[in-house]
């Protein structure tokens, strides 16, 4: 827990419920190396972290100075313990997740949740002192938020959920959480798909069907489209007069269903912003596919931001 | 600019239009000494920083080690300028607030809106890692966020803007900044009051006489009361979702108009809460009338938290 490991490269883990992907980064953020193997989701948590530290081996633990890993659930980054988690992976709640690793491994672990990990790689591109807001649309609304290059966990780990701000496009919709009239209720892709199914009557198994339909120019299909990208848009550009952050990211799979969605929530992002905010606008995610492998390399680099220090502490 | 003051006395100054208050206060809190002198508004930025100067020492500047200064309008805490302002003092917009009173004083000064300087009270009371949602509501809704024992100042000085998130409580209804739909637009002291002429189509010149006819038992002045209360609560709830804070505080003149509606602030507060946050309450701010000039001596401390730290820099 006190190895230089600053100006040494670092491994990314990004857990998934069927698979896990491995990467060694060095120091400049270059891949030196990848794996990606199956999660051994049915056999539970032991075997998990096994699969874990083999899949850091695979990449070069012997050559690293740390270890991030981005994992969905509830994660506590302060002692890298699984909180909550859904049954993806049997037994998984409650797992020590970082000290199980380290204990295999020799390394420093730094765990977190995949969203903020994802996060995580767009601190490298700010300054020390730069905010950062960062939404992450799906099946839910999630997001991150960091300053000074630190992200934000807030108490109990919570702080993120930008999903659950009240939303005037959301009045009177039950929320996941339990509460009523937040933004996850209708601009996470479900809550989109049940609002087209509300106003058109017609069927729609998924945002893909309600976005195939908006493409062919269904006017409902469109309306329902723009309707939670403008939801979405509308907190975000509020959350941009609080915060007012140097970077405002979207990513998850919503925003990557096309232009009329991204449009949408641009144009309704930037109505909403103070006069000294108004050159602010949203950007799509670095990294891609690998922004949770990178984001959690970044995370180990945060274990230590500096080539001199020494650290065994979380962030 | 090198002085080791952090274990010396600092000196909070309180900026208003009409006066400018001052305070010795030492390094356990205690106010050493007090000094309360009017502002020379009418003389413009030299003749009140000639001011402020006078009133650092008849304090004691001599046993101080820096001094901070909380004023209103747009401050850049980084550089001490004031970037805008009303013209309550002539020319007061563009003065170099920081450098005019440090070339005045030879001591290191920190500068920050009043709102923000208020909320710097309450960063002694929170450990290092805490996050403080400070919301100030009067005639308009301004507030603060802190991470890690610091303001946020975000772009352009901006953080802090609470009352131009989207409230579904506000939609239609114009706001200040520009946009509609915002908070400050139904939470804010004038809003109510202006709420509460187009329900009961009565007249009433200000809060006060809302507030007055909803002790009476007026229903339509208790519905405008909570409706703003619960607009300012839904809000500051979905906040507490995404910075998930330690320290939640509601500040400013309309909490002080009764139990009615800091009441139904708190219910609507708590049910926009997540799960993991319950616990979680709105609390009235440290310090009351001398929030500002003590907050202005907590920020003058950001200069040097540690006693054998050196400094010249702004926070």
């Amino acid at each position: 827990m006190t190895a230089r490991h600053g100006a040494r490269p670092v491994i990314g883990l990004d857990l998934g419920g069927t698979k896990i992907a491995a990467a060694l980064v060095g120091p400049d953020g270059t891949v030196l190396a990848r794996h990606t193997g199956p999660t051994p989701a049915t056999r539970g948590a032991e075997a998990v972290l096994d699969a874990l530290a083999a899949a850091a081996q695979a990449v070069g633990a012997d050559a690293a100075g740390a270890i991030g890993v981005a994992a969905a659930g509830v994660i506590d980054p302060v002692s890298g313990t699984v909180v909550s988690a859904t049954d993806t992976i049997r037994g998984w709640a409650g797992t020590a997740l970082g000290p199980g690793l380290t204990a295999r491994t020799g390394l420093p672990v730094a765990c977190d949740n995949d969203v903020r990990a994802a996060a995580a790689t767009e601190l490298a591109t700010l300054s020390d002192d730069a905010v950062l807001l960062y939404a992450a649309v799906g099946t839910g609304v999630g997001g991150a938020v960091a300053v000074s290059g630190r992200l934000l966990h807030g108490t109990a780990g919570v702080a993120g959920h930008l999903g659950h701000l009240p939303s005037p496009e959301a009045e009177g919709l039950p929320c996941t959480c339990g509460a009523t009239g937040h933004l996850e209720a209708i601009a996470a892709g479900p809550a989109i798909t049940a609002y087209y199914r509300r106003i058109s009557g017609e069927s729609a198994d998924s945002l893909h069907t309600v976005a195939e339909r908006a493409a062919r120019g269904d006017g409902l299909a469109r309306s329902a489209v723009v309707h939670g990208a403008r939801a979405a848009g509308r907190t975000l550009g509020g959350l941009a007069n609080v915060l007012a952050p140097h970077r405002v990211v979207v990513a998850g799979g919503v925003p990557r269903i096309g232009a009329l969605y991204r449009d949408a929530l641009c144009d309704a992002f930037a109505a909403e912003l103070m006069p000294p905010l108004r050159g602010l606008r949203p950007a799509a995610p670095l990294g891609g596919a690998d922004a949770a492998v990178l984001g959690a390399a970044a995370l180990a680099r945060t274990l230590s931001p500096r080539p001199a220090h020494t650290t065994g502490a979380q962030p």
